[in-house]
């Protein structure tokens, strides 16, 4: 399968193509001396032959759909965000996926009534866990796989050690060491991928096959986007586009991007976005403010602000033209509401119309809009969204000179908290 | 019961007490003219008795936990943001609350796909329908009242009008007509208070109560605010104060107000915030765009951000010094993971931690933040927050000298879709 390829469109901006490709020099710059970066294995990764690995991913993924009623997920930051948005953009939104089984995550937080409430919710249920994380030394998971495998090892006893697959660091770290220990299933994280560049690996990969996602369509898609965006010139590399597009609007002044769909599955998708950016772009001072809009309910919400408020951002509109799941507005004979007008359209037609109403109407408020266009929303294009994105944002962090793949503020919470933790 | 008045704290910000108080004369301006404004019913509608209100919405909502699974609620924006924001602070993270049924929201968006999965998941259980909308006249709850209707009409029959119930005008607009020749129940939405104002009249109340929340202590808190905050003097009004400053600061440069809380279960709550502020102030091209985080998850992601990035921002946390529910980190003789020496505290203990920490470390990077305490997240303090935040809005919204009860940006999309859908 092949799609058509992700089309980048300006609607409302000044920017104009030649001046979005005198970026052409130096966007091939940065292009070559990219992958000279430390993290950058997943710029590859989709076009290597990974045959074994789904496979056995899959292998464990079909284990526990059969034997649990629920996978634990443990992981924060990289480690959930992108196999929640997936997971999420492509479930029915009222119960579970038909070949799926319920997927939770826990140690993203640290609220006790959530994990305690977790653990009176699993009593009922047959449970796996997946732990995440490349050390194991981050707080928040650290603290929940303490629960869950105490947890684990009171219901099930010696056959705990089964029921917990570990997705951590090939050779270092706390977590590899306790798995070693105590024999468990180990899926790696690559070394050479970061956090947020991390979920098109087992880190991903493994619960969202066990949400029921078919994992080589995701794969399939990003394949194709690392053949197509592995393109050096600016004018046939549309992630390389968007890159410039949005660095340009930061330099005429926007604060704020606003990543915007009308589909409401895809607001963990938006969550995954926002760490990709925040995190790669947020150092020295510098960077657009990643936040994001689902539509049209935040239309009757923030929306006010983004058509009349401060001019301080542009838009970034997702768009697939295809969406699985419809209904047509039904016809009622007593027409009280005025609506029969719309009787033979469907939800979906109505949405896009909302769409363009929407393009049409920030126009006049003065937001620019940056379209792109997918031909459907399923496992396929996004996992070509994801990758499109990772490629737009390493070239966006290179444009703004810092590194994408680094999070030096993230440290500074880590350690302010264990000095208070150790002091008192 | 009577709380510790809510404080409000200045953690790391160059505003002085003294400079705050220069705005004392053009605060108590502006309080004695608010009521003039129209849609200010809101500001007294606390201290009003409201008992035989109450007395029916409990009457009401008993009955729809007696006779149904599920009720169903039809609303967009302040129709729905409010009750949603309560609903999903107070009740369990997994599986519903011991005394309420399960709530969902529809009429919020235009997706095909969510309102036809919502009725095959309907079909197994018994329902109930909330329709809340001033004028009827917004698309997407007509949409999806229309099909709910018929579906009503479909399963139960002549029945059907006794499981709908409206909330609506007192005597004007399409679904106040619908509903009186039906025969539907009715709870009016005061036609002085606006819909981003309205979570503590019917609209709010009805859908909470059926999920099994206290409306008495909602509205005890409420009350017990729109009596302390009527106090004109600045000095001893802290939402006034909270509005001052997050106007100075805005004054100063700061473009977004992150609100940020370190409980999972307030990020709903914190949608209705970013409603409240966003359609309030956001138009003339002014205002700060208001965004939320929700913390220590959030840590991880666009955390670097706020610590490195941009200095574009300011912080107001919320801070509720104690949370229902909570775990004690357990002891393992194993210690493989050298978090023994956390042993005795619980998650609760760690995560107040891990909000010191977070202050402390945006100190470091420069980031103002404001801090708003409260001695316990329930009822009573969920109510006193919902009035704190809507008296502090309209104050805000004041100085900026914009109205803080319209919204004309909103009709500029519904205007434009309108046109799109009649043209084709």
């Amino acid at each position: 399968m092949q799609i058509e390829k992700l089309k980048t469109t300006l609607i409302n901006c000044s920017l104009e193509e030649k001046d979005i490709l005198k970026y052409k020099y130096k966007v091939q710059d940065i292009h070559q001396t990219l992958p000279q970066f430390d993290l950058t294995g997943w710029i590859d990764s989709p076009i290597q032959n990974q045959q074994e690995l789904l496979d056995s991913i899959d292998r464990v993924a079909s284990e526990i759909r059969a034997c649990a009623d629920v996978l634990v997920v443990i992981g924060v930051g990289g480690s959930f965000l992108g196999a929640r948005a997936i997971q999420e953009a492509l479930k029915p939104y009222f119960g579970l996926a038909e070949h799926g089984i319920e997927v939770v995550y826990v140690g993203l937080n640290m609220s006790g009534a959530y994990i305690k409430e977790l653990l009176s919710y699993l009593d009922k249920k047959q449970v796996y866990v997946n732990v995440i994380s490349k050390s194991g030394g981050t707080m928040e998971p650290a603290l929940a796989f303490r629960v869950m495998r105490l947890y684990m090892e009171d219901r099930y006893g010696e056959k705990a050690s089964e029921r917990i697959i570990v997705t951590t660091d090939v050779e270092k770290g706390i977590l590899k060491g306790i798995a070693d220990k105590a024999g468990y299933r180990q899926f790696v994280i690559p070394s050479n991928i970061g956090g947020r560049y991390s979920v098109l690996t087992p880190v991903g990969l493994l619960p969202i096959a066990v949400a029921g996602v078919d994992i080589r369509a995701i794969m399939a898609g990003a394949k194709q986007a690392a053949e197509e965006l592995s393109e050096s010139d600016l004018a046939n590399n549309d992630a390389y586009k968007y890159a410039v597009m949005r660095h340009m609007l930061y330099q005429e002044g926007y604060s704020i991007e606003l990543l915007a769909s009308f589909e409401p599955g895809l607001n963990k998708f938006h969550e995954w976005w926002k760490q990709l950016f925040g995190e790669s772009e947020g150092k020295e001072k510098k960077g657009l403010y990643p936040s994001t809009v689902n539509f049209s309910t935040d239309l009757h919400s923030i929306g006010q602000f983004i058509q009349d408020g401060s001019p301080i951002m542009f838009e970034t509109l997702l768009h697939f033209h295809e969406i699985e799941g419809d209904l047509q507005v039904p016809f009622d004979e007593r027409d009280e509401d005025g609506l029969n007008y719309l009787s033979s359209r469907t939800f979906n037609e109505i949405n896009a119309i909302s769409k363009q109403g929407t393009a049409l109407a920030h126009a006049e408020g003065g937001v620019p809009v940056i379209q792109l266009e997918l031909p459907k929303l399923d496992e396929y294009h996004l996992g070509y969204l994801i990758y499109f994105f990772m490629k737009a944002c390493a070239m966006s962090a290179c444009l703004l000179e810092v590194n994408p793949f680094d999070q030096p503020g993230v440290e500074a919470y880590k350690r302010k908290m264990l000095e208070l933790l150790k002091e008192k």
